[in-house]
C-alpha cells in the first residue's frame, strides 16, 4: 500500500522513463534533432530520468543514421557505383548484433548526389545492389531497403543486376537497364541472383502507395523532380509498362499495380520482383526493429510528433502507428506536431494519443515560423514538462 | 498519512478544483467567452469538478458584466445622459452584498455610442458623474470606476459636474466644460461636491500610464481615435494643459504628470482631483474585489492567458499580476495565450507561470488565425486538460 502510494506520487524519488519517437518535421527539423532537442528538456527537468531515443526513419537519406541513433551498431563503409556507375563510398548500417542490414537507397542512388546532372534516364541503382550484396555477405537475417529520395527510375533492375540478375534485349545481348532503357528489356534471367540472399528477409521501407506506371505511376508522379520533361516522363512511363510487362511473364505475376511499387523510381517493384522484398511501411518496420513493444513496456510517457498531425496520408500515420502500439498498453503518448487539423487531433485520441501539442508559439505563417522551429519545439516541449513535473 | 497519499494520487476520487482568470483576447475573445469555453473542457473531463470563473475584467465596455459573472451581483439601471447630453438607459453593478459598485465610463460616455459623430470636443463624462451618484446613493463603501473605451476628452469635467463641482469662466460664468471648452475653465469649486461621497472609497481602474497632456498625454496619443484631427489634437491638448493648472490652484498638487492621468480622455485626473479617487491597475483591482487569494486557497490549478503575453505593456501584466499572488500560495498556474514572445515565457516562469500553451493550431499569420480563435483555445485546453487527467 504505501509502496504504490509513493510511485504514484509525482516528483518524488521516482525515476521517470521516457520514450522518445519523433517523426521529421518535413524541411525543417529531423528526427534525430528533435530527439536531441526533446531529451535536452527532460534532463533539465528530470535529471535523474531514463530516455530512450528513437528517431524515426522514413527509409530516405538519413534512415541508416537514425536506426544506429536508437539502436546503436556499426556503420559499415563500402565502395559502390553511383547513379552514374561512377565509383564511390557509401555505407550500411548493421544493428541487432549483426543480424539485421540497412541500406538507404538514398546513400548511393540519391537526389542530391546528382543535383547538377539529373536524368532519370540514365541514373542507376547499380550501387544499391552492391550494398546489399556486401550487407548479406556479413551474415545477417535481415536487410531493410530504405526507398526514397532517389534520382532513379530503372525499376531496380541496377540493383537486381548488382546482385546476378541478368537483363537482355531483343537481339539477346545483356546490358543494365536504366530509365532510358528499361524499355528495350525482352527477357529476364533470375538464375544468376546471388545465392548469399537465401534465406535473407527482406524489407523495403516505403510510405507511398503508387503503382509502377500510369497517371499514378513512379514516372508521371516523381520523375519530373529527378529531371524529367513532359516527353521524358512519357518515355519514362512507357519503359516502366514494358519492366511490369516481363516481371509479369518471368515471374508469373502482375505487380504493375501493387500499391508501393512506384516508390523510388519503381524500386519497389524491383525489391517485389527480384528481390522477393516485402513493402512494409516505414512506422511498423521501425517499430518492429526497435522492439518497440518492449521498449515502451515501462515507460511513463512516450513523446512522438510530425510536422503535420495528417490520418489521410500514408506518411501521416506515424503517430497513429506509434500510439496504436502504445495504447495496447495503456500508456501515455504526447505528439508534439508543427500543425494539426481539427479532425486529425480527434481521431488521433482515438487511436490513442493522449495529447497533441503544436509548435506554434506566435501566429506566423509558415514561411515565417519555420525559421523558429528549434525554439518553437523546444518552448513547447519545455512546457509540457513544467506542466508533468 | 493514508489521507494525504489517496489526495496525491491523480483520477483518484478527489474533486479538483480549477479557478478559470483569463484576459481578454483583444479583437478575438472576450474574457467571459475564454471562461465559457475552458469550462465547457473542465466539465467534460473532470466531470465532478468545481470550477470558479473570473473573467478579467479590463476597465473598459463588459467590465461591469465581467464582474457580475464573476461574482454575482445586481445591474442596476439608470437614466443618465450620454456623451451628447441626450438622455439614455445605463446600468452600474452592485456587487458583494451592495458595498462595492462598478461603475463602467463607457456604459454612458463610450465610443460605440457616438459612432458616426464621433467628436471629442463635444462629448462629455456628465453620465458617468450621474451613474457614481446614483451608486453611492445605494449607500455602498466602495465604488469602482472603469476607464476606458472613452468618447471624451473632458478631463473628467463632467463627471465632477453631474456630482456638484462648479466649473467657471473667466466671465465667472458656470459651465459645464467639455473637450472644446476645458481651455476656458478659469476656476473650480468643489464646495458642492455631492456629501454622498464622504465615506466612500473610490477606485479609477487604468491599465495606461500616460499623463494628461503632452506628446504622450490623452489628446495627442488617443484623441485622433476619438475622431479628432491634427488641429483638434493641438487645441485639445492646450486645453487639458490649462485644466492641469487649475487643478493644481485649486486641490494644491501638480497631477497633469502622474502616470494614468491621461487615461480615458483624461478622466483619470478628474478622477484623483475631483473624486479624490486612486488609480489602480485593473488586474490588481480585480484579484482584490474578486478576493482571488481566497478563492484560490485550495484551488488544484489556475488557468488565466492573455491574448498576448507580453510583460511590456501594463495590460500586459495580467498574466504576470495573477502568477505573483498565486505563486505567494503555490499554485500551478496555466497559462493559455494567444501568442507569446521567448523572453516573455521565460520571465513568466520566473513569476510563477507554471506552464504556457500557445492555442495555434497550425502556423497561420494572425490575419487567418484570429477566424479560428474559439476552436484553437478549446483544442488547447483540451489537450493541456488530457495530460492533466
Amino acid at each position: 500500500m504505501f509502496q504504490k502510494g509513493t510511485l504514484g506520487e509525482s516528483g518524488g524519488g521516482k525515476i521517470m522513463k521516457f520514450v522518445l519517437i519523433p517523426d521529421s518535421f518535413k524541411g525543417t527539423l529531423s528526427s534525430v534533432q528533435i530527439c536531441k532537442i526533446t531529451a535536452e528538456k527532460i534532463r533539465e527537468h528530470f535529471p535523474d530520468s531514463e530516455i530512450t531515443e528513437i528517431p524515426v526513419a522514413d527509409g530516405g537519406e538519413g534512415s541508416v543514421d537514425a536506426f544506429l541513433f536508437a539502436l546503436g551498431g556499426e556503420k559499415v563503409n563500402v565502395k559502390v557505383k553511383n547513379p552514374y556507375f561512377e565509383d564511390m563510398d557509401s555505407y550500411f548500417g548493421l544493428l541487432d548484433e549483426g543480424k539485421t542490414a540497412v541500406v538507404e537507397m538514398a546513400s548511393c542512388a540519391g537526389l542530391p548526389l546528382v543535383e547538377k546532372r539529373k536524368n532519370p534516364k540514365l541514373a542507376t541503382t547499380y550501387g544499391v545492389g552492391q550494398l546489399m550484396v556486401e550487407a548479406a555477405k556479413r551474415g545477417v537475417e535481415k536487410i531493410i531497403v530504405g526507398l526514397g529520395g532517389s534520382a532513379t527510375n530503372d525499376g531496380g533492375c541496377g540493383a537486381a543486376a548488382a546482385a546476378g540478375v541478368k537483363f537482355y534485349n531483343k537481339e539477346g545481348k545483356e546490358f543494365i537497364p536504366t530509365g532510358g532503357t528499361v524499355i528495350d528489356i525482352e527477357r529476364i534471367d533470375l538464375s544468376g541472383m546471388n545465392e548469399v540472399f537465401k534465406n535473407i528477409e527482406l524489407i523495403a521501407m516505403c510510405d507511398i502507395d503508387n503503382p509502377m506506371y500510369g497517371p499514378f505511376g513512379a514516372s508521371y508522379v516523381f520523375a519530373p523532380q529527378k529531371g524529367a520533361d513532359a516527353e521524358c516522363v512519357e518515355e519514362l512511363d512507357e519503359g516502366m509498362k514494358n519492366l511490369s510487362r516481363v516481371i509479369t511473364r518471368t515471374i508469373g505475376k502482375d505487380i504493375g499495380e501493387m500499391p508501393g511499387t512506384g516508390a523510388a523510381g519503381a524500386m519497389g517493384a524491383g525489391m517485389v520482383a527480384f528481390f522477393n522484398a516485402k513493402l512494409q511501411m516505414g512506422i511498423q518496420t521501425v517499430l518492429d526493429t526497435v522492439k518497440f513493444d518492449e521498449k515502451i513496456a515501462d515507460a511513463d510517457y512516450i513523446f512522438t510528433g510530425e510536422g503535420k498531425l495528417d490520418s489521410q496520408s500514408l506518411r501521416g500515420k506515424v503517430v497513429m502507428g506509434i500510439a496504436k502500439r502504445a495504447q495496447e498498453q495503456e500508456k501515455k503518448v504526447i505528439a508534439v506536431v508543427g500543425g494539426a487539423e481539427d479532425k486529425n487531433i480527434k481521431e488521433a485520441y482515438c487511436m490513442g494519443v493522449t495529447a497533441v501539442f503544436p509548435i506554434n508559439r506566435l501566429p506566423q505563417d509558415f514561411s515565417v515560423s519555420r525559421q523558429y522551429s528549434v525554439e518553437n519545439l523546444s518552448c513547447t516541449v519545455d512546457n509540457i514538462l513544467r506542466l508533468l513535473k
